[in-house]
């Protein structure tokens, strides 16, 4: 074991986890006073079920022995066969328990995004049921596909980072699709209030904190690529933040405190995918390209759209992670990760990194929508998808949970 | 000095540092809003007294020369006959300083525990001579019996790999005992009123973060024994939770955010004691039947004995803790931490763990009792216990601080 | 690549990036209810403003190759000549990009603090230039003189463990000038009404936490002086803390939570300079006597000279940080770092150091004053410092960023 490499992975660990709160909060800040507990204890909850679905079998299925390269399989459960202390990698030093820890958080925070699509509307009883199905029928298997060395994406030559596809696309793609299935807000029920915006900033901060967890934890060992990723997370974060402000600036006239934290968001995400192949300029750019995307999506092609996504889970995490992803086959570089198999269009690399992930993105777009909606298809059989009409007016935190916040 | 333990002990303080305001969060969040800055306010300002106390001569009384097994002795102050720059333990390569201040942060969290069971009656100045005088008489000889070598329990064959008995039965007990001798709310005052639902995940959040610091840390090195404390500690914790939200579904029909938290804690607490030496699966029976513990008792039995400690830090604390100690007699294995003395009862090791665990557990519950007692029996002859019950019905926070707190 | 040292340093990175959103709380909680955004806008900003600037040019005028001692220069831009992965110091094992992402966060923190003396007051646009040219010409430089080999303070025998001169005295003193400059609120608009005390502590908790990245990595490397300056820093807070609590005792009748967490900052800050330097009891005592000082300050000094700095970022970050410097000076040991010229006058060193940290001390507030001075002269010029009357009765939330916190 190498000690350094497993604190540092320890630590990791314990960051990305601390983002599932983090979200918590930055959800909860946004939505209104009487929608503030649903929304809260619909996030935090996902902590218990998704620990125990990834610790049951949800690791088997992400990386058990491959089949056809979508998902794993093993004949055991609650990590009965896993042996946790032989190494996952003997060339980092790191255990097979270090790496499910890490990867146990990350199977946390990724259904945990598409909550903020349905805040308000769905049912809590549905949306577990859903959450459940999603994970076991969408998010292991992409992690085996993009992550585990015979999954599909992964032979395709395709790169992520940190989990662009895995994380940010595929929580995107299901926030969009479960908006449009749950509907749009009742019109009367349809408010700019939200309940606190310093829960929206200490959320922000939590996330950000955390997602150097994400990022840089994703090198897996603590050497030049994690410092790399370090910086270049650091720098994308810092030119979002700072374009979301001067595009407010033009047209919106005062910068908003929320846009900061959007802005600070999309950068975040983008950079996800390219963190450990990209220079510092490469993340400035990215930062920058990716908060315009999200920003015009959101300000202007959402309402024609007609979407209904209040707390732009899609928006932010959706297009955000589609440019970050697409943007890696652009920037990256083999003289800042020489573990890459090519360089990217700006690099000389020519255009076959860009279209390979390009491609990539597609079929998980693909792949997440079409099981998307099946689930969405089969559940709705089981069960309403929606609050009454009368529930959605008294809100979420009386007909759901019995409880409101006083402040 | 190992580098990557030592980096590993000093992250695992800071983050049992932070469970303390964690906590000032969680118990302010739950209160009625004329109590919050009291609340938190006790809550935080023991780690000042604490630091304090423990670095004038709570350490020597926790680890210095041995006398009769109860408590420590050094004819020093301050630390200044400690050689902080020699080693603690050659094998883990950490030095006195790293130990000391891990044991600092664990004696500031455990008298923070029992401020939940007094809330919003007790003096400010009872609370702060009660719980300089119980670090002294209570706390520091429960560190040497159960953590110094020649500790009486230690010696007895006792194991408690985090704190079990010493922190959460220890603190436990005394929040009955002191909820008792301050006596219940006024009737006109009890409310069902929380301040602030979202400060209470906050406060949870923090302290499930900083719980990884308790029971990981107590492994004093970065090795499998602290990757598999990580595991059980984060699967007891998602057991748990999910525990009470299936308890609430059926008692309550609707499943709380307060619930979800609690059980949070109930997980935390009860695998404490077994982190470092139960499997997995032995850590998800854990946290189910120490949260079933907790919701009978905090739902059904507190009301029948009349007990008024409205943040239940008996119910969550003293409970789990007293059950998650016995059950390490049962579920322990030499096959997950050949360092212990013998198998639990289900890992065929017969009765005799399980005897000494539920004796040690017995031993500490009287003298907590015997000690607790005594103390407040001697400060009630000095100072007055409660306020008046003018002070009561307006809330200490303009009573004892002359501040409140405006959303 | 010392794996253990990097790891630590990166974490203390994460830890001093994490004290700015945490000052956003502390000041967001501290003002009045109408001006909660801007605050916490204002400080939050600064981290992408901070990081964009530091990665552009600030790395190169802080430690690029040395002109008169005062600043540094790169004919390079981004870091774009900067190798990132050479060593920064081979002894440590400390690569560039560690020691550059610790120091940016530094220089994200230090302006924030000085925010605190203009809430309320000064336009949002104008805040924002200042700091861009205040980092320009007063940071970067101060770094480069303390922290360079060759800047003339570190030259003249000055030592600076963690920052005391850089960021706490010059971020007062920033403080001190910009609260006369933008002159004192209306006389209708002083309140004693605070948003939220329980943000304030959630401040000053992150606050503390990240203080263990400022002062504990700025040993550089997990070694006996970092877990010194571990220990002093938790000694010194816990002191300062118990020392506001009874002079409030003693002056004010009752504690109150404003005053244990503004004496917790003031331990912090006064240990700062002097916190790998001195032992336990010299921590005790510089915590002690920089809260006496502050709370002098603060409580009788700052209403004669009617000072309006609400926030009291002079009165804590100046007070406490001109005394620690001073300090430093009379309780530095050799015998607990072997790496300073001399020892202060307690340890039998005589009086040249004190008179070195003295002489720094004033020659950092002559340079802060003329710079600042000038930077607000030449500003004035542009643009407008202060909010009309009506948009500062209004609050700076609606008058500057159209948003309000509701709760």
């Amino acid at each position: 074991m190498n000690q350094a490499n497993t604190v540092f992975l320890m630590i990791s660990t314990i960051l990305v986890f601390f983002m599932t709160p983090g979200l918590a909060f930055f959800y909860g800040g946004l939505v209104s006073k009487k929608n503030v507990v649903n929304t809260m204890a619909s996030v935090f909850v996902i902590t218990g079920i998704a620990i125990i679905l990834f610790a049951a079998f949800g690791y088997n299925i992400a990386f058990g022995k491959n089949v056809f390269g979508v998902f794993g399989f093993d004949r055991s459960f609650f990590l009965s066969k896993v042996d946790l202390t032989a190494m996952y990698s003997k060339d980092l030093g790191i255990t097979n328990a270090s790496y499910l820890l890490f990867q146990m958080m990350f199977s946390i925070i990724t259904p945990a995004l598409f909550v903020g699509a349905v805040v308000g509307r769905m049912k809590f009883r549905y949306l577990l049921s859903f959450l459940v199905i999603w994970s076991v029928l969408v998010y292991y298997p992409m992690v085996h596909m993009v992550w585990s060395p015979d999954g599909i994406l992964a032979k395709m030559g395709m790169i992520d980072f940190a989990g662009g596809t895995v994380v940010h696309i595929n929580a995107g793609i299901t926030a969009l699709l479960l908006s449009i299935a749950v509907g749009p807000r009742l019109k009367e029920n349809v408010t700019s209030e939200h309940y606190s915006l310093s829960w929206v900033l200490l959320g922000t901060s939590i996330l950000w904190i955390g997602w150097y967890g994400f990022n840089v934890g994703s090198a897996f060992a603590i050497n030049k690529v994690a410092l790399q990723a370090f910086l270049t997370t650091t720098i994308a974060t810092g030119a979002s933040m700072l374009t979301w402000l001067v595009l407010e600036l033009k047209f919106r006239g005062k910068p908003s405190l929320i846009g900061i934290c959007t802005g600070t968001l999309c950068g975040l995400v983008g950079i996800t995918p390219a963190a450990g192949y990209v220079s510092g300029a490469g993340a400035f750019f990215i930062g920058v390209i990716c908060t315009c995307a999200s920003y015009l999506f959101i300000n202007f092609a959402k309402n024609k759209i007609k979407l209904d996504d209040p707390l732009d889970a899609f928006g932010c995490h959706g297009v955000s992670g589609i440019m970050g992803s697409i943007l890696t086959g652009l920037f990256a570089s083999k003289s800042v990760n020489a573990d890459i198999p090519e360089n990217g269009l700006f690099y000389n690399g020519g255009w076959h990194l860009f279209l390979v992930q390009s491609g990539g993105t597609l079929i998980t777009i693909i792949f997440v929508t079409i099981l998307t909606l099946l689930i969405v298809k089969i559940l709705n059989f089981f069960m309403a998808i929606r609050v009454s009409p009368e529930e959605e007016m008294q809100g979420l935190d009386l007909a759901e949970h019995d409880e409101k916040v006083s402040y």
